[in-house]
């Protein structure tokens, strides 16, 4: 798998870095996830200049995107030259977004009616583009998911391991990165939040 | 408080980031951590390269220091040169190791006998250079604190914000990077886990 990590200029850290260094503890799976930007460089909201791994066109031939947050969010929603650079196909793509980049995920018509998860400071401006935000960290609806709240973005990866390879995986990747002494407490929850929109999708399939 | 976060080649991204990011969060306090690397740029255990914000020699200044962790550390343990140039003094700075980082932090004479927290793979390495390695999180003695585990460096983070500023101030960052639905258990665990901590510092000053 290779995983496009969609991070603008303003991006938050945690929202960028959490989803790509637990999904790069499969890299002895073959599996890569590349800072993915539309400039050279990139700095976050606390001035943390990044080179980019894959220009934003990558988005087009990545199996798996998940779409970062930050504090730009609102002007790359509105510039639709940029928006149109990023290509996402839901029928063969996993999707995922991460805090404000739910409101991307909306302006790219991929939330629809669907309830999905967001920040507390972004979730006003995710209602108003007509999104059915819920008090929740993390929501998938076949292919495409949303995760609130910068750490939720564990679930992302957490989700996206475990439909790309296996729940045993993902509990593989979710033990390396957890706290020593807490490390059942966190795979279990992050299965127990991921593991219903991994059997909906079984049911779904079956 | 200016917070060096020591930050080398192959670093992992969760233990620098997270910490940074949390700490950021009492910007408006004042506040700021600041990516700190013995070269102008590093590139992460992932080929993430990261533009630094402060050199090495801010170890010095800081008013604070975490050493972050990554996969070279046995390398920069080994190179005098290099680790005279981290200038430390926990009788005016707040110290902060993370998985690895405690091999650095050992080397430079800051451990002691004194019960410390590594990762699981950096574990043996500790133990060899003396380290009493215990199967917790997090621990600090005084103004010297280890966590193990790449996500209990949001331990550290918190920590330092309470000894820094206050366990209020600490609860509202851990507040805002918790996933939506799981805001108040976050809290909890943080301030649980570094509690004892605080309160044996306040006994030690009163």
């Amino acid at each position: 798998m290779q995983i496009a990590i969609l991070t603008f200029d303003g991006f938050n850290e945690l929202d960028s870095f959490v989803a790509a260094a637990i999904l790069n503890r499969m890299k002895r799976r073959g599996w890569a996830a590349h800072i993915t930007s539309p400039t050279e460089h990139v700095t976050s909201m606390n001035g943390v200049t990044v080179q980019r791994q894959k220009p934003l066109e990558f988005t087009g031939e990545a199996d798996a995107v998940l779409i970062g947050s930050g504090i730009r969010t609102r002007e790359i929603a509105a510039d639709d030259d940029l928006l149109s650079r990023i290509v996402l196909d839901p029928s063969r793509q996993l999707i995922g977004a991460q805090c404000s980049g739910t409101l991307l995920l909306a302006k790219l018509g991929l939330v629809g009616d669907l309830p999905a998860c967001t920040d507390l400071t972004t979730k006003p401006w995710v209602i108003e583009a007509g999104v059915n935000v819920i008090d929740a960290p993390f929501i998938a609806h076949g292919n495409v998911a949303t995760a609130g709240g910068c750490l939720a973005s564990q679930y992302l990866a957490t989700w996206m391991i475990a439909r790309g390879a296996s729940m045993r995986d993902a509990e593989e990747a979710m033990h390396i990165v957890a706290p020593v002494g807490e490390k059942a407490l966190y795979v279990s929850r992050a299965t127990s939040v991921v593991a219903p929109f991994i059997e909906q999708e079984r049911a779904a399939v079956a």
